[in-house]
């Protein structure tokens, strides 16, 4: 574990003064206070976009926050910043009692948790653990499951939002679990989160809440493409299209979001392609195991897999159009090259 | 033609005192004046939902208004209103020179325009048609080139917005069309719409905006279903991953408007089944006529085509999801009896 404080207690005043000028002294005076210092550590595992924004929002608000990641670069980020860094999750485990999970995948959760450096071993009993990396709700419940055999509590707590809403601890956070849980965990989700849904009571409904965000999220990227495309096709502007859908019927939060990445013809990834071929994917399969027909989710998938397999995997997903460019010819925006108006 | 009105200016009186009462004096003010009396007459071809809103709000903005529709009882629905009643468009046109289509379907267009007692033979050169029912962009730019052969103008201006914004004269216009016919059309269309949109010179313009907006509506309205269907079968409460996705990037117009029908099982019309597998059936038409792919919308045509199959075509379009009941058999809310919070 690498630690840059010298002194604890001198750099809790300095973190202490930077959240009362950052955050507000209301919500500083209702977090702070020196006596439930020992439980104010966090971990965190996972240091991309979205697990670094909680990191740096539990710091904002107080926490001694230790995290943890393959990348040492982002270990030393995180440092830089005022943090801590653990050399594995099994060392993590020795020093903190409550730990968020926001790595990218099923099987790197199965391994901060259960492998051979895996947290689960080393965490003290009573111990919880925060899971928001976004799985199918079947392995949620499952992880619930062998952590409570364990002694150990846990939150199938998935996130929505993107890395600026994590950086600013305003995240979506759509959770499930036990009462103690909630509890627990408390004071951590109302620092990384703007919105905490409690959506019931078994692991397994915070992921199937998730999944089915992922699915219209999906889906309506999809769409906002085909129907861009076709509208390009058809000789329209595509920025007339774009100021007619937004103030029509037709609207969704993604084509707002992510039509102006066509218009502007900037594909650089806020979100990869490669990200819904995952998540749509987990749309899919737990459909399937639940024998339930989901023809607009499997549609989407195979257009962001048609987009994936063109070699377009690491750009935005909203570079699913490209899959019209490709096919059918369509000449896109260019990046600096407005549409006439 | 029916009128009602004993003496005329009389009655204009009467309509521009509720005119004032309803709009406010600045409106008013701006819109009435005596010497522009003769050009301010319009003709309404369709009075349903649509059409009779915008009767009614061209008879709020001080037009003297006839109507023509098939359904008599229509008719005399816009006559006790203080409009009048042509009793076919044939007729209409020998008092008209400005006239709203707003019919249903292509073929109802066709017929009210060039059919035996179309309005077309009998308008006066250089009158304007705005033609605003949903229509394919090859049929739109098919009939302005007809129209212009007999010396008439036309938009091709389609409507977005639902009943309750056309009485309100609130309706989104998407209109294309040449600069002469929208400086014609001009005060009528400010009169039956909220927001007007220029997309371009050309007949078929307006009409490929509103196929795409029809597109997103559709493929929305059925990953709606196709969501909350999914979510309930997983035995999340439907009521909470409404919450959740409202406030998500999951969220759409259509989601948060048609969602709550599926929440109270009502399933009342607001716009039906129906609409969608024509609407859909257009754009899949017009993509296959330009030999362009349009993945999600020819899927979710599928399911709306499902569900009229299974006797629904005439309930609201949010009954979509009930092919997923009598497919998978789940549970849907019903009405009077909402879901435990």
């Amino acid at each position: 574990m690498t630690r840059t404080r010298p002194n604890p207690d001198t750099s809790g005043q300095r973190r202490r003064r930077r959240h009362n000028e950052d955050v507000g002294k209301t919500r500083q005076g209702e977090e702070m206070s020196e006596d439930v210092a020992p439980a104010r550590v966090a971990g965190v595992i996972g240091l991309g976009s979205m697990g670094m924004g909680v990191a740096l929002s539990l710091l904002r608000a107080g926490f001694r926050v230790i995290g943890c990641d393959g990348e040492a670069a982002k270990c030393m980020s995180l440092v830089t910043h005022g943090g801590e860094a653990a050399g594995s999750p099994a060392e993590l485990g020795r020093h903190v009692e409550r730990v968020i999970v926001l790595v990218a995948t099923a099987d790197q959760v199965e391994q901060v948790l259960f492998g051979p450096d895996g947290i689960a071993a080393t965490l003290p009993k009573g111990a919880i653990v925060v899971q928001s990396a976004t799985v199918p709700a079947s392995f949620a419940a499952d992880v619930g499951r062998r952590l409570a055999a364990l002694g150990l509590l846990m939150l199938d707590a998935p996130v929505s939002g993107g890395p600026v809403k994590a950086a600013e601890g305003r995240m979506t956070i759509m959770a499930s679990g036990p009462d103690e849980a909630f509890e627990r965990a408390e004071d951590l989700l109302a620092a990384a989160s703007g919105t905490l849904h409690r959506v019931g009571a078994e692991h397994g409904q915070g992921s199937v809440v998730k999944t089915i965000n992922q699915l219209l999220a999906g889906v309506h990227i999809a769409a906002s493409a085909e129907a861009m495309a076709f509208g390009i096709r058809a000789g329209v502007d595509p920025q007339r299209i774009y100021d007619v859908i937004t103030s029509s019927a037709g609207n969704s939060w993604m084509f707002e979001n992510r039509v102006p990445h066509i218009l502007n013809g900037d594909y650089s990834p806020h979100s990869a392609v490669d990200i819904f071929v995952k998540d749509l994917g987990i749309v899919t399969d737990s459909a399937r195991r639940m024998t339930f027909p989901t023809p607009l989710a499997s549609t989407a998938l195979q257009m962001f897999t048609m987009a994936a397999s063109a070699g377009l995997g690491r750009e935005d997903d909203a570079a699913v159009i490209k899959i019209f460019e490709r096919l059918a010819g369509i000449t896109l925006p260019k990046a600096g090259n407005p549409t006439e108006g």
